[in-house]
């Protein structure tokens, strides 16, 4: 590159953002990635751009490349958003199609996690290219915010919510529940509802409230976003159940090894799941240590009696209490939001930016 | 009096703000209101000042006239916190007080709300005395407090705490509960024991955990003001408890008739009361609507299990739930603390402000 260290610094910089930029044009949901791609010549022109538009289309790299006509690419530098892949997938590696172009350089902002399509950096080096990473990481990892978490650990990220009293009931004696919160934390519910990939609820639930599982407004209608109903357990959901007019078409797992389930979601592009559904569910995914958010809405009301929002999670002395710690709380009308974290989580807090 | 009417009010307001200031001097705690008096001349000149200094002693109007001379406060004005009692009790009644020293105008801030000393009002009046209450009456509203709620209902304001996990629990599987909140939290606890004038726990709690019941600081230093020990129930209080060296002598109650214990409790001075001891003891109270605020002090930790900071309050469906809302939400170190008022508590709200 002709232009000097700090200047050349400036220039990648500005085509990094400009990358992110690029790729917030991809579809937020689903397996891949949205990555994004400009093509800088030596002096620093930006030569072509890309971006990925979801699963079985281009790369963003191949979707820069193939803007240029051949030889156009020797001895250029692709900044990228994220580390180019080393894995023929439905499209070929894009290492391979960028040592084939003749790029010198490559810049990358966040490593990729992908257990078969990393190594792109050091096939790269191997093919004499110069190869950075690390820029702008901070900002391409809150970007990829829920697909980054889901490819590192194999999951999607994965959000516990219930509503109780004060008193820590989900319900009076004879199971009633309407409404034990106001409408702004039944807003808030739904909103967030619309920012997961997937709601899952247990087959109890399912069977007991006939829930709709969608993301609605204040006037009830359809959220522009819906989250897959997933539904958790062994007993058939029955023919006329609301959930069956859902948008999307409801995944069943089994529930009884709550790991696999979740790796089978991550599979099919759920990268972050919202349980909303029944103690028994919020118990399960609280003993396996697999809540990354913890979300209670409480309402100033006291109901006692043996309806818990919560069940039984192994805890049998204190010191063994699951700690958990505060990252918000807040007035919802009436009501009380208040979310929390655990303390030592598998789930790096960096990665995991609280929703809205 | 020869001032005008606008001066008049005036005169009497800065007045009744001494009254005020008097008043304050006297005992915070016990049977007897703290109560102020100031004597003005007709011009509007200040002839004596007195207060009440506690059961046994002069009210306040006789301690005033008693700095004068016989016949210094004939046709002049007695400007007192609260309405001259109209009781013989251990001391004459201020009313006759007032009429035989030729007083010939009373103004007062709040009326007297005792059973036994009201009507000094009406008697004045009877006697020929110009009378006009109301004057600053929030002010002293505010500055009587427990005192005027406990002579009101007949019994102390009662605060309920609890210290809860997020899902509700007081303690783990095995009973221990050492700490589920932090020193912030426990250290507001005791600054709140300080302020009211007695702590109840139930037997069951004094003999499972063996409490002080003291207000202590950071330092486990006692603080200054303690409160009451109460004891609730019927079983002994061990010989080596170590309620048995608390400052204050324990009150035993036989915690079978809360209304009729908290009358008891009134007349023995105590005007609010604490109750931390015990999930049988908080849910008594709040099963009778007996808790005038609801504290809870809410820690990021999840327990599962049994062990629920409150039992059954009788509630079948969620129409009979206890409403309440919420006057503050605090976050108090790692934890969060809740203060809750219920929505239609025979207290009124005014006369129960929030405690430090």
């Amino acid at each position: 590159m002709s232009t000097g260290g700090d200047d050349r610094i400036a220039v990648e910089a500005a085509a990094m953002r400009r990358a992110l930029e690029l790729a917030a044009n991809g579809p937020a949901r689903g397996v891949n990635p949205r990555v994004g791609c400009v093509i800088l010549s030596p002096d620093g022109t930006v030569l072509a751009e890309g971006w990925h538009r979801g699963a079985g289309t281009a790369h963003a790299e191949v979707d820069a490349l193939g803007r240029l006509s051949p030889g156009d690419a020797v001895g250029a530098t692709a900044v990228v958003t994220l580390e180019p892949c080393n894995h023929t997938g439905r499209t070929g590696p894009c290492a391979v199609a960028l040592l084939d172009a003749g790029i010198a350089r490559v810049v990358f902002a966040v490593a990729d996690p992908g257990e078969h399509s990393s190594g792109g950096a050091e096939h790269l080096r191997a093919g004499g290219v110069d190869v950075d990473g690390g820029l702008l990481a901070a900002e391409a990892e809150e970007f990829l915010g829920d697909w980054l978490f889901a490819a590192r650990h194999h999951r999607p990220y994965v959000t516990v919510k219930w509503a109780s009293s004060l008193d820590g009931r989900a319900a009076a004696a004879d199971g009633t529940s309407q409404w034990i919160t106001g409408p702004e934390a039944r807003l808030d519910v739904h909103r967030r509802r619309a920012a997961h990939d997937a709601i899952a609820v247990g087959t109890g639930t399912l069977l007991a409230d006939d829930p709709s599982l969608t993301a609605r407004g204040a006037d009830g209608d359809l959220l522009d976003a819906q989250p897959v109903p997933v539904v958790f357990g062994r007993r058939a959901v029955p023919a006329g159940a609301a959930l069956t007019r859902h948008p999307h078409a409801p995944i069943i797992v089994d529930g009884h090894d709550l790991d696999a389930d979740l790796r089978d979601l991550a599979k099919r592009g759920i990268r972050s799941l919202f349980v909303e559904g029944g103690p028994t569910l919020a118990s399960a995914f609280l003993s396996a240590g697999l809540a990354d958010t913890v979300l209670v809405y409480l309402a100033p009301a006291l109901l006692g009696g043996d309806r818990l929002a919560v069940g039984d999670l192994g805890v049998t002395t204190i010191g063994e209490a699951r700690r958990h710690e505060f990252a918000a709380v807040e007035r919802l009308g009436d009501d009380v939001l208040l979310v929390a974290h655990p303390v030592s989580s598998s789930a790096p807090r960096s990665s995991t930016p609280e929703r809205n």
